[in-house]
Protein backbone atom coordinates (compact mmCIF):
# COMPACT_ATOMS: atom_id res chain seq x y z
CA UNK A 1 0.00 0.00 0.00
CA UNK A 2 1.29 3.71 -0.74
CA UNK A 3 1.81 6.04 1.78
CA UNK A 4 1.38 10.32 2.20
CA UNK A 5 5.09 10.03 1.50
CA UNK A 6 5.53 7.47 -1.22
CA UNK A 7 7.98 8.29 -4.05
CA UNK A 8 6.94 9.47 -6.85
CA UNK A 9 8.26 6.09 -8.74
CA UNK A 10 6.52 3.91 -6.43
CA UNK A 11 3.09 5.87 -7.12
CA UNK A 12 3.91 5.41 -10.81
CA UNK A 13 5.09 1.77 -10.86
CA UNK A 14 1.33 1.14 -9.07
CA UNK A 15 -0.59 3.05 -11.66
CA UNK A 16 1.26 2.00 -14.83
CA UNK A 17 3.23 -0.68 -14.04
CA UNK A 18 6.17 -1.69 -16.40
CA UNK A 19 4.11 -0.15 -19.09
CA UNK A 20 5.56 3.48 -20.86
CA UNK A 21 4.90 6.08 -17.81
CA UNK A 22 3.91 9.84 -19.23
CA UNK A 23 7.77 10.82 -19.13
CA UNK A 24 7.47 14.37 -18.48
CA UNK A 25 5.06 14.79 -15.53
CA UNK A 26 4.46 17.76 -13.32
CA UNK A 27 4.71 16.72 -9.69
CA UNK A 28 2.86 17.95 -6.06
CA UNK A 29 1.88 16.76 -3.14
CA UNK A 30 -2.23 17.08 -5.27
CA UNK A 31 -0.73 15.38 -8.00
CA UNK A 32 0.45 12.13 -6.05
CA UNK A 33 -2.29 12.33 -3.63
CA UNK A 34 -5.02 11.82 -6.82
CA UNK A 35 -2.68 9.14 -8.39
CA UNK A 36 -3.05 6.88 -5.22
CA UNK A 37 -6.89 6.51 -5.40
CA UNK A 38 -7.97 3.22 -5.03
CA UNK A 39 -11.52 1.81 -4.50
CA UNK A 40 -12.23 0.62 -1.05
CA UNK A 41 -14.59 -2.65 -0.26
CA UNK A 42 -13.77 -3.29 3.16
CA UNK A 43 -14.70 -1.15 5.90
CA UNK A 44 -14.61 -0.70 9.42
CA UNK A 45 -18.05 -0.52 11.06
CA UNK A 46 -16.69 3.16 12.45
CA UNK A 47 -19.41 5.99 12.06
CA UNK A 48 -17.87 8.65 9.96
CA UNK A 49 -16.05 11.21 11.79
CA UNK A 50 -17.92 14.12 12.94
CA UNK A 51 -18.07 16.88 10.19
CA UNK A 52 -16.72 14.87 7.66
CA UNK A 53 -19.43 14.43 5.38
CA UNK A 54 -20.37 18.50 5.81
CA UNK A 55 -16.26 18.71 4.50
CA UNK A 56 -17.44 16.06 1.51
CA UNK A 57 -20.68 18.06 0.68
CA UNK A 58 -18.84 21.45 0.86
CA UNK A 59 -16.18 19.93 -1.51
CA UNK A 60 -18.82 19.04 -4.00
CA UNK A 61 -20.87 22.04 -4.21
CA UNK A 62 -17.58 23.55 -5.14
CA UNK A 63 -17.05 21.93 -7.96
CA UNK A 64 -18.53 23.78 -11.03
CA UNK A 65 -22.30 23.06 -12.16
CA UNK A 66 -23.60 23.66 -15.40
CA UNK A 67 -25.01 27.32 -15.84
CA UNK A 68 -24.71 27.57 -11.49
CA UNK A 69 -27.95 25.60 -11.47
CA UNK A 70 -26.87 23.27 -8.88
CA UNK A 71 -29.05 20.51 -10.56
CA UNK A 72 -27.66 17.43 -8.48
CA UNK A 73 -28.50 16.11 -5.32
CA UNK A 74 -26.95 13.61 -2.40
CA UNK A 75 -29.10 11.58 0.06
CA UNK A 76 -26.54 10.02 2.47
CA UNK A 77 -27.77 7.28 3.83
CA UNK A 78 -26.84 6.11 7.46
CA UNK A 79 -29.40 4.28 8.75
CA UNK A 80 -29.12 0.63 9.27
CA UNK A 81 -32.14 -1.01 7.77
CA UNK A 82 -32.65 1.86 5.24
CA UNK A 83 -29.07 1.11 3.88
CA UNK A 84 -29.09 -2.96 3.86
CA UNK A 85 -32.32 -2.35 1.97
CA UNK A 86 -30.10 -0.59 -0.37
CA UNK A 87 -27.73 -2.85 -0.55
CA UNK A 88 -30.05 -5.85 -1.22
CA UNK A 89 -31.11 -3.56 -4.64
CA UNK A 90 -27.95 -3.08 -5.49
CA UNK A 91 -26.97 -6.69 -5.48
CA UNK A 92 -29.77 -8.04 -7.24
CA UNK A 93 -28.99 -11.50 -8.89
CA UNK A 94 -25.51 -11.75 -7.59
CA UNK A 95 -26.80 -12.49 -3.90
CA UNK A 96 -25.25 -9.91 -1.61
CA UNK A 97 -22.32 -9.04 -4.29
CA UNK A 98 -22.45 -5.42 -2.69
CA UNK A 99 -22.89 -6.85 1.12
CA UNK A 100 -20.29 -4.54 2.08
CA UNK A 101 -22.42 -1.32 1.71
CA UNK A 102 -24.45 -3.21 4.98
CA UNK A 103 -21.39 -3.06 7.02
CA UNK A 104 -19.77 0.29 5.77
CA UNK A 105 -21.56 3.17 8.11
CA UNK A 106 -22.49 5.51 4.68
CA UNK A 107 -23.21 5.23 1.33
CA UNK A 108 -24.33 8.52 -0.32
CA UNK A 109 -26.74 8.18 -3.14
CA UNK A 110 -25.95 11.24 -6.19
CA UNK A 111 -28.56 12.30 -7.46
CA UNK A 112 -29.04 14.01 -11.44
CA UNK A 113 -32.26 16.44 -10.21
CA UNK A 114 -34.07 18.72 -12.44
CA UNK A 115 -36.97 18.82 -9.74
CA UNK A 116 -36.06 22.18 -8.14
CA UNK A 117 -35.32 23.77 -10.53
CA UNK A 118 -38.58 22.58 -12.62
CA UNK A 119 -40.68 23.56 -9.42
CA UNK A 120 -39.30 26.67 -9.54
CA UNK A 121 -39.75 27.39 -13.51
CA UNK A 122 -43.29 26.22 -12.68
CA UNK A 123 -43.84 28.22 -10.13
CA UNK A 124 -43.04 31.18 -12.22
CA UNK A 125 -46.13 30.33 -14.64
CA UNK A 126 -43.03 29.65 -17.44
CA UNK A 127 -42.38 26.80 -19.64
CA UNK A 128 -39.85 23.45 -18.79
CA UNK A 129 -39.51 22.28 -21.94
CA UNK A 130 -36.28 22.46 -21.90
CA UNK A 131 -35.50 19.78 -19.14
CA UNK A 132 -37.75 17.08 -21.39
CA UNK A 133 -34.45 16.95 -24.02
CA UNK A 134 -31.53 14.73 -23.67
CA UNK A 135 -29.64 17.46 -22.72
CA UNK A 136 -31.09 18.40 -19.37
CA UNK A 137 -30.40 14.87 -18.56
CA UNK A 138 -26.74 14.65 -19.68
CA UNK A 139 -26.20 18.44 -17.55
CA UNK A 140 -27.63 16.75 -14.17
CA UNK A 141 -25.68 13.73 -14.76
CA UNK A 142 -22.04 15.40 -15.07
CA UNK A 143 -23.37 18.32 -12.47
CA UNK A 144 -23.71 14.97 -9.83
CA UNK A 145 -20.83 13.58 -11.22
CA UNK A 146 -18.52 16.42 -10.67
CA UNK A 147 -20.03 17.02 -7.34
CA UNK A 148 -19.20 13.22 -5.94
CA UNK A 149 -15.88 13.45 -7.72
CA UNK A 150 -14.56 16.49 -5.78
CA UNK A 151 -16.90 14.57 -2.47
CA UNK A 152 -14.46 11.43 -3.21
CA UNK A 153 -11.00 13.82 -3.09
CA UNK A 154 -12.11 15.19 -0.31
CA UNK A 155 -13.17 12.03 1.74
CA UNK A 156 -9.77 10.47 0.79
CA UNK A 157 -7.70 13.44 2.24
CA UNK A 158 -9.59 12.64 5.51
CA UNK A 159 -8.13 8.99 5.68
CA UNK A 160 -11.66 7.91 4.49
CA UNK A 161 -11.82 5.13 1.56
CA UNK A 162 -14.66 5.33 -1.04
CA UNK A 163 -15.88 3.10 -3.64
CA UNK A 164 -18.79 4.08 -6.27
CA UNK A 165 -21.56 1.36 -7.10
CA UNK A 166 -22.84 2.08 -10.61
CA UNK A 167 -25.56 -0.52 -9.83
CA UNK A 168 -27.31 1.70 -7.77
CA UNK A 169 -29.27 1.68 -11.34
CA UNK A 170 -29.91 -1.75 -11.62
CA UNK A 171 -33.50 -1.44 -9.79
CA UNK A 172 -33.90 2.21 -10.35
CA UNK A 173 -37.56 2.47 -9.78
CA UNK A 174 -37.38 0.84 -6.48
CA UNK A 175 -34.72 2.90 -4.96
CA UNK A 176 -35.90 6.35 -6.55
CA UNK A 177 -39.55 4.69 -4.10
CA UNK A 178 -37.19 3.78 -1.38
CA UNK A 179 -35.72 7.25 -0.56
CA UNK A 180 -38.75 9.14 -1.77
CA UNK A 181 -37.17 11.02 -4.76
CA UNK A 182 -39.17 13.52 -6.28
CA UNK A 183 -40.38 13.61 -10.43
CA UNK A 184 -37.37 14.87 -12.77
CA UNK A 185 -35.02 13.40 -10.52
CA UNK A 186 -33.06 10.10 -10.58
CA UNK A 187 -29.92 8.21 -8.73
CA UNK A 188 -26.90 8.27 -10.85
CA UNK A 189 -24.86 6.03 -8.80
CA UNK A 190 -23.79 4.99 -5.13
CA UNK A 191 -20.92 6.21 -3.20
CA UNK A 192 -20.08 3.95 -0.12
CA UNK A 193 -17.85 5.80 2.43
CA UNK A 194 -15.92 4.55 5.21
CA UNK A 195 -12.70 4.22 6.87
CA UNK A 196 -11.07 0.99 5.32
CA UNK A 197 -9.83 -2.21 7.11
CA UNK A 198 -7.33 -2.43 5.95
CA UNK A 199 -6.98 -6.09 5.83
CA UNK A 200 -3.54 -7.20 5.40
CA UNK A 201 -5.18 -10.52 3.46
CA UNK A 202 -6.91 -9.14 1.18
CA UNK A 203 -5.16 -5.72 -0.01
CA UNK A 204 -7.02 -3.40 -1.48
CA UNK A 205 -4.70 -1.59 -3.99
CA UNK A 206 -4.16 0.75 -6.68
CA UNK A 207 -5.69 -0.28 -9.98
CA UNK A 208 -3.25 -0.27 -13.35
CA UNK A 209 -4.74 1.75 -15.84
CA UNK A 210 -3.38 1.76 -19.80
CA UNK A 211 -0.78 4.19 -21.29
CA UNK A 212 -1.95 7.77 -21.76
CA UNK A 213 -1.83 7.14 -25.37
CA UNK A 214 -5.11 5.35 -25.14
CA UNK A 215 -7.38 8.20 -23.64
CA UNK A 216 -5.33 10.89 -25.17
CA UNK A 217 -5.50 12.43 -28.26
CA UNK A 218 -3.94 15.94 -29.67
CA UNK A 219 -5.83 18.02 -31.75
CA UNK A 220 -8.38 14.92 -33.51
CA UNK A 221 -8.90 11.45 -32.12
CA UNK A 222 -6.65 8.69 -33.38
CA UNK A 223 -8.28 5.50 -33.12
CA UNK A 224 -5.61 3.65 -34.27
CA UNK A 225 -3.33 4.80 -32.06
CA UNK A 226 -5.17 4.75 -29.48
CA UNK A 227 -6.01 1.13 -29.88
CA UNK A 228 -2.34 0.19 -30.59
CA UNK A 229 -1.70 1.73 -27.21
CA UNK A 230 -4.18 -1.03 -25.97
CA UNK A 231 -1.49 -3.94 -26.12
CA UNK A 232 0.97 -3.09 -23.25
CA UNK A 233 -2.49 -2.84 -21.13
CA UNK A 234 -3.28 -6.13 -22.05
CA UNK A 235 -0.09 -7.85 -20.07
CA UNK A 236 -0.26 -5.47 -17.17
CA UNK A 237 -3.59 -5.98 -16.76
CA UNK A 238 -3.22 -10.02 -16.69
CA UNK A 239 -0.35 -9.78 -14.50
CA UNK A 240 -2.40 -7.71 -12.15
CA UNK A 241 -4.97 -10.15 -12.10
CA UNK A 242 -2.73 -12.68 -11.64
CA UNK A 243 -1.65 -11.26 -8.01
CA UNK A 244 -3.98 -11.30 -6.80
CA UNK A 245 -4.87 -14.57 -7.89
CA UNK A 246 -8.08 -13.53 -10.13
CA UNK A 247 -7.22 -16.32 -13.17
CA UNK A 248 -5.90 -15.86 -16.59
CA UNK A 249 -7.63 -12.86 -17.90
CA UNK A 250 -6.68 -10.07 -20.60
CA UNK A 251 -8.48 -6.59 -20.24
CA UNK A 252 -10.23 -7.29 -23.16
CA UNK A 253 -11.33 -10.36 -22.06
CA UNK A 254 -13.39 -8.02 -19.04
CA UNK A 255 -14.86 -5.81 -21.69
CA UNK A 256 -16.47 -8.99 -23.50
CA UNK A 257 -17.53 -10.08 -20.37
CA UNK A 258 -18.62 -6.98 -19.60
CA UNK A 259 -20.96 -6.67 -22.24
CA UNK A 260 -23.06 -9.73 -21.52
CA UNK A 261 -26.31 -9.20 -21.35
CA UNK A 262 -26.76 -10.53 -17.59
CA UNK A 263 -24.58 -8.56 -16.34
CA UNK A 264 -27.09 -5.71 -16.44
CA UNK A 265 -29.22 -6.79 -13.87
CA UNK A 266 -32.33 -4.73 -14.13
CA UNK A 267 -30.36 -1.65 -15.84
CA UNK A 268 -31.82 -2.47 -19.21
CA UNK A 269 -35.25 -0.72 -17.21
CA UNK A 270 -32.94 2.43 -16.60
CA UNK A 271 -34.66 4.09 -19.53
CA UNK A 272 -38.25 3.14 -18.70
CA UNK A 273 -37.43 4.40 -14.98
CA UNK A 274 -36.11 7.95 -15.87
CA UNK A 275 -38.85 8.59 -18.12
CA UNK A 276 -41.93 7.22 -16.31
CA UNK A 277 -39.63 9.64 -13.59
CA UNK A 278 -40.39 12.79 -15.91
CA UNK A 279 -37.48 12.57 -18.12
CA UNK A 280 -38.21 12.79 -21.61
CA UNK A 281 -35.24 12.09 -23.38
CA UNK A 282 -36.03 13.83 -26.35
CA UNK B 1 -8.69 37.11 -4.44
CA UNK B 2 -8.03 34.00 -2.24
CA UNK B 3 -4.49 32.47 -1.94
CA UNK B 4 -3.30 29.26 -0.61
CA UNK B 5 -2.78 30.67 2.75
CA UNK B 6 -6.64 32.07 3.01
CA UNK B 7 -8.08 31.60 6.48
CA UNK B 8 -11.04 29.34 6.56
CA UNK B 9 -13.42 31.74 7.56
CA UNK B 10 -12.27 33.41 4.45
CA UNK B 11 -12.97 30.80 2.26
CA UNK B 12 -16.12 30.11 3.99
CA UNK B 13 -17.50 33.31 3.67
CA UNK B 14 -16.64 33.48 -0.59
CA UNK B 15 -18.90 29.79 -0.72
CA UNK B 16 -21.54 30.31 1.62
CA UNK B 17 -21.33 34.56 2.21
CA UNK B 18 -23.71 35.20 4.62
CA UNK B 19 -25.92 32.13 4.91
CA UNK B 20 -26.00 29.59 7.51
CA UNK B 21 -22.63 27.87 7.00
CA UNK B 22 -21.76 24.04 8.20
CA UNK B 23 -20.78 24.22 11.32
CA UNK B 24 -18.83 21.38 11.74
CA UNK B 25 -16.02 20.88 9.43
CA UNK B 26 -13.75 18.90 8.97
CA UNK B 27 -10.95 20.86 7.57
CA UNK B 28 -7.80 20.58 5.85
CA UNK B 29 -5.08 21.85 2.90
CA UNK B 30 -7.25 19.68 0.62
CA UNK B 31 -10.77 20.56 1.67
CA UNK B 32 -9.43 24.53 1.32
CA UNK B 33 -8.14 23.99 -2.06
CA UNK B 34 -11.59 22.08 -3.22
CA UNK B 35 -13.41 25.17 -1.91
CA UNK B 36 -11.58 27.99 -3.29
CA UNK B 37 -12.15 26.58 -6.56
CA UNK B 38 -13.74 29.14 -9.65
CA UNK B 39 -13.94 29.37 -13.35
CA UNK B 40 -11.98 31.26 -14.78
CA UNK B 41 -12.83 32.94 -18.16
CA UNK B 42 -9.58 35.45 -19.31
CA UNK B 43 -6.76 33.41 -19.88
CA UNK B 44 -3.03 34.62 -20.60
CA UNK B 45 -2.15 33.23 -24.08
CA UNK B 46 1.18 31.22 -22.53
CA UNK B 47 1.38 27.54 -23.33
CA UNK B 48 0.87 25.25 -20.92
CA UNK B 49 3.62 24.08 -18.74
CA UNK B 50 5.94 21.49 -19.99
CA UNK B 51 4.22 18.57 -18.28
CA UNK B 52 0.91 19.76 -16.89
CA UNK B 53 -1.20 18.14 -19.73
CA UNK B 54 0.42 14.36 -19.18
CA UNK B 55 -0.28 15.28 -14.57
CA UNK B 56 -4.01 16.25 -15.48
CA UNK B 57 -4.68 13.17 -17.88
CA UNK B 58 -3.04 11.01 -14.70
CA UNK B 59 -4.54 12.23 -12.62
CA UNK B 60 -7.81 11.73 -15.11
CA UNK B 61 -7.11 8.50 -14.99
CA UNK B 62 -6.95 7.81 -11.55
CA UNK B 63 -9.91 8.51 -10.87
CA UNK B 64 -12.74 5.76 -10.80
CA UNK B 65 -13.75 3.68 -14.10
CA UNK B 66 -17.36 1.98 -14.11
CA UNK B 67 -16.44 -1.64 -14.21
CA UNK B 68 -12.35 -0.66 -15.31
CA UNK B 69 -13.50 -0.22 -18.63
CA UNK B 70 -11.82 2.78 -19.23
CA UNK B 71 -15.53 4.35 -21.36
CA UNK B 72 -13.76 7.80 -21.69
CA UNK B 73 -11.12 9.56 -23.48
CA UNK B 74 -9.89 12.96 -24.04
CA UNK B 75 -8.79 15.33 -27.29
CA UNK B 76 -6.34 18.13 -26.15
CA UNK B 77 -7.10 20.79 -28.73
CA UNK B 78 -4.05 23.38 -28.76
CA UNK B 79 -4.01 24.37 -32.61
CA UNK B 80 -5.05 28.17 -32.77
CA UNK B 81 -7.13 27.06 -35.87
CA UNK B 82 -8.54 23.93 -34.57
CA UNK B 83 -9.34 25.95 -31.44
CA UNK B 84 -10.76 28.94 -33.35
CA UNK B 85 -13.28 26.65 -35.11
CA UNK B 86 -14.06 24.97 -31.52
CA UNK B 87 -15.17 28.37 -30.44
CA UNK B 88 -16.95 29.28 -33.20
CA UNK B 89 -19.61 26.01 -32.81
CA UNK B 90 -19.65 26.91 -29.15
CA UNK B 91 -20.16 30.46 -29.16
CA UNK B 92 -23.16 29.71 -31.43
CA UNK B 93 -25.70 32.46 -32.11
CA UNK B 94 -23.87 34.52 -29.10
CA UNK B 95 -21.13 35.91 -31.80
CA UNK B 96 -17.92 35.04 -30.07
CA UNK B 97 -19.78 34.75 -26.40
CA UNK B 98 -16.65 32.05 -26.32
CA UNK B 99 -14.17 33.92 -27.38
CA UNK B 100 -11.86 33.48 -24.70
CA UNK B 101 -10.92 29.99 -26.14
CA UNK B 102 -9.06 31.21 -28.59
CA UNK B 103 -6.91 33.07 -26.55
CA UNK B 104 -6.68 30.39 -23.84
CA UNK B 105 -3.37 27.65 -24.66
CA UNK B 106 -6.03 24.61 -25.03
CA UNK B 107 -9.08 23.06 -25.01
CA UNK B 108 -9.99 19.95 -23.42
CA UNK B 109 -12.58 17.69 -24.73
CA UNK B 110 -13.78 15.20 -22.63
CA UNK B 111 -15.43 12.32 -24.90
CA UNK B 112 -17.69 9.90 -23.49
CA UNK B 113 -16.42 6.98 -25.42
CA UNK B 114 -17.91 3.57 -26.04
CA UNK B 115 -15.69 2.43 -29.41
CA UNK B 116 -12.82 1.30 -28.22
CA UNK B 117 -14.70 -1.24 -26.19
CA UNK B 118 -17.35 -1.67 -28.83
CA UNK B 119 -14.82 -2.65 -31.45
CA UNK B 120 -13.59 -5.19 -28.78
CA UNK B 121 -16.39 -6.58 -28.32
CA UNK B 122 -17.01 -7.20 -31.92
CA UNK B 123 -13.82 -8.29 -32.80
CA UNK B 124 -13.94 -11.06 -30.45
CA UNK B 125 -17.53 -12.09 -32.18
CA UNK B 126 -19.71 -11.21 -29.60
CA UNK B 127 -22.89 -8.56 -28.68
CA UNK B 128 -22.78 -5.11 -28.50
CA UNK B 129 -26.48 -5.23 -27.17
CA UNK B 130 -25.40 -3.50 -23.75
CA UNK B 131 -24.30 -0.31 -25.49
CA UNK B 132 -27.71 -0.03 -26.68
CA UNK B 133 -28.99 1.04 -23.66
CA UNK B 134 -29.26 4.04 -21.77
CA UNK B 135 -27.16 2.74 -18.87
CA UNK B 136 -24.15 2.43 -21.30
CA UNK B 137 -24.84 6.06 -22.20
CA UNK B 138 -24.92 7.21 -18.52
CA UNK B 139 -21.73 4.77 -17.16
CA UNK B 140 -19.69 6.82 -20.60
CA UNK B 141 -20.80 10.31 -19.68
CA UNK B 142 -20.14 9.73 -15.85
CA UNK B 143 -16.89 8.09 -16.44
CA UNK B 144 -16.05 11.53 -18.28
CA UNK B 145 -16.96 13.83 -16.15
CA UNK B 146 -15.27 11.86 -12.87
CA UNK B 147 -12.01 11.91 -14.86
CA UNK B 148 -12.14 15.84 -15.96
CA UNK B 149 -12.74 16.54 -12.52
CA UNK B 150 -9.81 15.03 -11.37
CA UNK B 151 -7.79 16.68 -14.00
CA UNK B 152 -9.41 20.38 -12.52
CA UNK B 153 -8.16 19.66 -8.80
CA UNK B 154 -4.49 18.77 -10.81
CA UNK B 155 -4.89 21.63 -12.89
CA UNK B 156 -5.49 24.32 -9.94
CA UNK B 157 -3.06 22.31 -7.75
CA UNK B 158 -0.49 23.59 -11.16
CA UNK B 159 -1.65 27.28 -10.77
CA UNK B 160 -3.99 26.82 -14.00
CA UNK B 161 -7.20 27.93 -13.90
CA UNK B 162 -10.25 26.19 -16.01
CA UNK B 163 -13.54 26.95 -16.53
CA UNK B 164 -16.34 23.83 -18.05
CA UNK B 165 -17.91 24.50 -21.45
CA UNK B 166 -21.41 22.48 -22.04
CA UNK B 167 -21.92 24.83 -24.81
CA UNK B 168 -19.76 22.03 -26.83
CA UNK B 169 -22.65 19.86 -26.90
CA UNK B 170 -24.43 23.06 -28.77
CA UNK B 171 -22.88 21.95 -32.17
CA UNK B 172 -22.64 18.56 -31.26
CA UNK B 173 -22.87 16.39 -35.15
CA UNK B 174 -20.49 19.08 -36.00
CA UNK B 175 -17.57 19.07 -33.35
CA UNK B 176 -17.73 15.35 -33.65
CA UNK B 177 -16.96 15.63 -37.21
CA UNK B 178 -14.35 17.94 -36.62
CA UNK B 179 -12.04 16.35 -34.66
CA UNK B 180 -12.66 12.44 -36.24
CA UNK B 181 -14.46 11.06 -33.09
CA UNK B 182 -16.14 7.39 -34.00
CA UNK B 183 -18.91 6.14 -34.08
CA UNK B 184 -20.43 5.63 -30.30
CA UNK B 185 -18.67 8.89 -28.59
CA UNK B 186 -19.79 12.28 -27.96
CA UNK B 187 -18.16 15.08 -26.85
CA UNK B 188 -20.20 15.32 -23.48
CA UNK B 189 -18.20 18.65 -22.76
CA UNK B 190 -15.06 20.99 -22.72
CA UNK B 191 -12.68 22.52 -20.50
CA UNK B 192 -10.46 25.30 -21.17
CA UNK B 193 -7.05 25.34 -19.10
CA UNK B 194 -4.42 28.07 -19.21
CA UNK B 195 -3.01 30.41 -16.67
CA UNK B 196 -5.50 33.28 -15.24
CA UNK B 197 -5.07 36.93 -16.45
CA UNK B 198 -6.31 37.88 -12.90
CA UNK B 199 -7.33 41.19 -14.81
CA UNK B 200 -8.19 43.23 -12.05
CA UNK B 201 -10.99 45.39 -13.72
CA UNK B 202 -12.81 41.87 -14.09
CA UNK B 203 -11.48 39.91 -10.92
CA UNK B 204 -13.12 36.15 -11.10
CA UNK B 205 -14.04 34.97 -7.74
CA UNK B 206 -15.78 32.35 -6.29
CA UNK B 207 -19.40 31.89 -6.46
CA UNK B 208 -21.43 31.23 -3.47
CA UNK B 209 -23.38 28.19 -3.63
CA UNK B 210 -26.95 27.74 -1.33
CA UNK B 211 -26.58 26.09 1.83
CA UNK B 212 -25.74 22.64 2.00
CA UNK B 213 -29.51 22.01 3.62
CA UNK B 214 -30.38 22.15 -0.30
CA UNK B 215 -28.89 19.77 -2.31
CA UNK B 216 -28.00 17.49 1.59
CA UNK B 217 -30.67 15.23 2.48
CA UNK B 218 -30.31 12.80 5.26
CA UNK B 219 -31.72 8.75 4.61
CA UNK B 220 -34.31 10.26 2.04
CA UNK B 221 -34.99 12.88 0.01
CA UNK B 222 -36.40 16.03 2.08
CA UNK B 223 -38.04 18.47 -1.03
CA UNK B 224 -39.85 20.47 1.11
CA UNK B 225 -36.93 21.44 3.17
CA UNK B 226 -34.03 21.60 0.49
CA UNK B 227 -36.46 24.13 -1.25
CA UNK B 228 -37.25 26.08 1.86
CA UNK B 229 -32.83 26.61 2.53
CA UNK B 230 -33.44 28.10 -1.05
CA UNK B 231 -34.60 31.53 0.47
CA UNK B 232 -31.23 32.56 1.89
CA UNK B 233 -29.64 31.78 -1.63
CA UNK B 234 -32.21 34.11 -3.18
CA UNK B 235 -30.38 37.32 -1.00
CA UNK B 236 -27.02 36.00 -1.20
CA UNK B 237 -26.79 35.09 -5.06
CA UNK B 238 -28.57 38.46 -5.58
CA UNK B 239 -25.97 40.48 -3.56
CA UNK B 240 -23.38 38.85 -5.21
CA UNK B 241 -24.20 39.80 -8.72
CA UNK B 242 -24.88 43.70 -7.53
CA UNK B 243 -21.28 43.38 -6.43
CA UNK B 244 -20.77 42.29 -10.10
CA UNK B 245 -22.86 44.56 -11.49
CA UNK B 246 -24.62 42.35 -13.32
CA UNK B 247 -28.24 43.87 -12.09
CA UNK B 248 -31.01 42.44 -10.47
CA UNK B 249 -31.44 38.94 -10.32
CA UNK B 250 -32.17 36.33 -7.86
CA UNK B 251 -31.24 32.40 -8.70
CA UNK B 252 -34.62 31.39 -9.11
CA UNK B 253 -34.67 34.85 -12.24
CA UNK B 254 -32.15 32.87 -13.40
CA UNK B 255 -33.08 29.04 -13.32
CA UNK B 256 -36.28 30.49 -15.31
CA UNK B 257 -34.23 32.24 -17.60
CA UNK B 258 -31.73 29.02 -18.57
CA UNK B 259 -35.27 27.17 -19.19
CA UNK B 260 -35.89 29.65 -22.85
CA UNK B 261 -35.65 27.28 -25.29
CA UNK B 262 -33.53 29.61 -27.34
CA UNK B 263 -30.98 29.01 -24.59
CA UNK B 264 -30.50 25.47 -25.73
CA UNK B 265 -28.57 27.31 -29.00
CA UNK B 266 -28.65 24.05 -30.69
CA UNK B 267 -28.49 21.48 -28.17
CA UNK B 268 -31.95 20.22 -29.02
CA UNK B 269 -30.39 17.95 -31.09
CA UNK B 270 -28.20 16.01 -29.23
CA UNK B 271 -30.68 12.95 -29.30
CA UNK B 272 -30.66 13.02 -32.93
CA UNK B 273 -26.41 13.59 -32.96
CA UNK B 274 -25.78 10.56 -29.99
CA UNK B 275 -28.26 8.24 -31.88
CA UNK B 276 -26.68 9.29 -35.29
CA UNK B 277 -23.40 8.18 -33.58
CA UNK B 278 -24.41 4.68 -32.55
CA UNK B 279 -26.52 5.06 -29.34
CA UNK B 280 -29.20 3.51 -29.21
CA UNK B 281 -30.41 5.30 -25.56
CA UNK B 282 -33.06 2.01 -25.35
Amino acid sequence: MTTANSSRETILNLRYGEQTKPHKLLWNEQIAALLQHRSVRNYLPDALPDGALESMVAAAQSASTSSNLHQWSVVAVTDPVLKAQIADLASGKKKDANGFIKRAPAVLLWVADLSRNNRITCEAGADTKVHDYLDAFVMATVDAALASQNAVVAAESMGLGVVYIGAMRNQAKALAALINLPQHSFVTFGLVVGRPANNPEKPETVRPRPPQEVVLHHNRYDAARSMQALDAYETEFHKFREGLGMGHWTWKDSVVYSNKFEYMDGRENLRHTVVERGFKLL
